[in-house]
């Protein structure tokens, strides 16, 4: 069951620019509709609040055991990214964040959702 | 026959910023001039209308179904990417759309076809 | 409906050692339990038998008809490469033929098979 | 001879927004200066312009056949690229039209050689 | 929990030499020590006994749904390998047969383990 | 018009053994039916008899003009095939020598057929 | 331990525009909660001030010796990107400066940072 | 030594848009400081001014005899790029200019250098 | 420094054939002439003995350790080679074993490194 | 001019089976015909004789230089080949020794040359 609670973050530790990119290629969840597994790749990336103003960044570790409590989870694509979406937003409140899943494929169909909350910049959109 | 009947949506899950990809490798229809198959691969892309506005998204395996349905049909290219972007248009009414059809080849070349619906960002034109 | 008739030949141009490759990216066929699409390649292999002995190649226009054929065929896998190796030695009657099919995938599984006849050198055998 | 008589056109089939590419991978002249071949790939872009207003959008075994017709002309890089787009811009009258022919390389040197007609968007000029 | 009763096969459709390749891409289980899933793929080749000497083929969605049953459990690249051997070779005592599993990497190793029952041809066993 | 006094060679730089492979990737010819134009790569590999037993390789300059003589020839894949084997054995008469043409498609069926003159060992076959 | 005393640099070759890009392939750190060596690419992009200004550029070696002193050191893919990024805009006050390291993945997620100094145009801030 | 005078220019074949980009994937040039070879490509892009404006192109096999000019030359990476930036500069006067080398590497670290000359469009920068 | 007692094997789980292979990407130690870091990969390829003569696999974790022993050892790409073989041919006494390292260049040269124990079949010998 | 008194051997390191294989990606001699220059890889592949019978192994750095002597050489592909098998025969006396050159090609031709000395195992000869 998707647990946020596993999420852990530490303070910024800068207060100029900066953007991380974390792509946890072995994703996996369960089709609500068949019960059989889907398999994809998120992308989380964002630009943290600056330290000096309580800014946080995730904890790599706490968000690997994160993304591995969806494994039994009957959940849509969808729901998945707008799940991590809004956990993470809520755990680092960042100045923008942005979380891509793309799954390999169902029925002969690949799928690609994005999720964003703040302003991203159209550089750091796609 | 291409039969948009088939397609069916649901409500769009969030009313925060979401843009949806689904990329079907692959479709097949006839050339109407040679009647031999042509074969290719369709991506939809679209940003819903948020769901408290009644928007909605459409459904992976009804979307199968759906570009299944142009398996038999002689259309020219062109025909097809115009076809589906009307059709996804008005089922989804969306805040805007995207169909790009890419064909493996006739005679040499290969083609790329792309129809919009709405106002698409420039970043997600491509 | 898979139809051998359609296949033309002509005499082998050269009684020196020969071996000849097509391969058809395009292959699609329906799935007999679902009535899904399956879309795959084909590879023939083959050595004609020398001119002089009457041994003759298959014409790539006729074959690609052939292959056209099965497009609204249901058969499993197994059975389309059977088929095709068995209508092909039967026309060209080679001094040995691989037919190699190889399925884009249904279910998260890929599927290769291969089926000879005749006695295909190691080489040539994948 | 490059021969632009060989160009059909049909009416572009939807006023709604539309980008057609087209893709030659095998095209061939002939060096005017050494007499070798030249071989290259050619893109055509273009908007055509709405069918309610006249627009059309070249056929394309057509273009394939204006193609062939460079085999056997001795002209430069430059010179190709030029003709085509005035051919095609002449043909069509498109909002916008780009061009882009990208050579194997003789001597060393790989070349590109893009030109455009009309007002083409940034994202699609490269 | 691994479970071979979810195996199914049917009799070999014909008694031509024949060579079948299933490669699972998505598979997953858990390393025993730590509990972190692993994440690889696995191919399965064999030549069935001829359909007139009551060989057998597996059949494609049961095999999917048999490598789903090691979801959760924990076990070692090893071992995953020889039980599928084992159980595979036992429902359809083939000519020969071939499990490779093919593991994404843990701690920066990646593994791959070839398992074999019978007299696998040296062009196959890789 | 294919024309073999272009072909030049020069005396076998040494009696150690040697296998020379010359790779045109750019070979155009004209199919006989259609009229267009067919593309390909042609591989010339082989062993050249000794220097002091009279051997000779092929001079690569002459190869390229050689190849060239085929761009408005009427002629079939197989005929190219044998055709290149049959001129190059005779110029150079080596221990033995493999032809291989590798053509890009035609209704969508790639072809490759290899044509060998004297003993090609296993290795070297392909 | 990083040691920006190894940083050397020398005066801008000239005034007109000019962008600089290094990207060290494989540069090694220690993480400091596991011991285990982690492993990344380190790239810097920066545009010097016009060497009339006083501006200056990054001798090569010596930054190979910089990025060489990380060797031993415990530290969070976070800190290294910050500490590079400080050393050498210290070193060189270039108009704008990029850092990025892309890390080769710990747990199954791999991380890419960048972190900047000045007013990287859009163009190059990816 | 390099020497611009090998460089010759031809009239622009037109007053139209139009961008040119020549790839010499294989410069050699020597490390002042160690007298070992380094090894680039080296890319140019450039607008041409009008034809009627008495604008003019680099002739491609002048450019080629200039590149190997460098061959022998001990010369620092930013130092060729500058050259070659400044001699194209003067000999073709064009609307904007760019020069990009890519060097192979020297230590485990790569480098790309980018020099311009007038108001390169943000699209062709890079 | 190299650490043999690193190393733990566990019984070889059957009996019947099997073939492991680790390959580490990311392996690291120091040239004894400059000191500078050597960068490679390694694979460990074997057929332990069966399980009930005494056979044993080495396990993967004291696997990463060992190789990670290597970190600050200045050593030659030979000696690495040859010292990993003898550490775990001493551990497991394989039926067979081939050690391979692939390193990732110095002055423009990368090379490939194997040793092996017992009789390699020809087939694992690459 | 090639220069073999550069190379420097060492005494083979180990009685033990024993495959080397050194790739220079970056060689460059002249075309003796035209004065312009040849760019390809070099690839020596040997097994040295045991050190216990006065078996030696060329040095790495040494090796580099060796090849860097053929910069300003006029010589064709085949007698580059040749030279280096002998000079690096000559040095080492091996069980068996490969060359093989790979010329990124000349007037659209690309060529590999491969020279042996000894009696090279089939599995190494390619």
């Amino acid at each position: 069951m998707p647990d946020p609670s596993l999420l852990e973050a530490f303070p910024t530790p800068s207060d100029a620019p900066f953007v991380v990119e974390h792509i946890a290629e072995e994703f996996t969840s369960v089709c609500p509709k068949t019960g059989h597994p889907d398999f994809g790749s998120v992308t989380l990336r964002f630009q943290p609040r600056p330290g000096s103003s309580g800014g946080t960044c995730v904890e790599l570790k706490s968000l690997k055991l994160y993304f591995q409590s969806f494994r039994s989870e009957g959940i849509y694509y969808e729901a998945v990214t707008n799940r991590i979406r809004d956990d993470l937003a809520a755990l680092m409140k960042p100045a923008w964040l942005l979380i891509k899943t793309d799954w390999r494929g169902r029925g002969g169909i690949r799928s690609i959702i994005r999720a964003t909350s703040g302003d991203v910049p159209t550089t750091w959109g796609h």
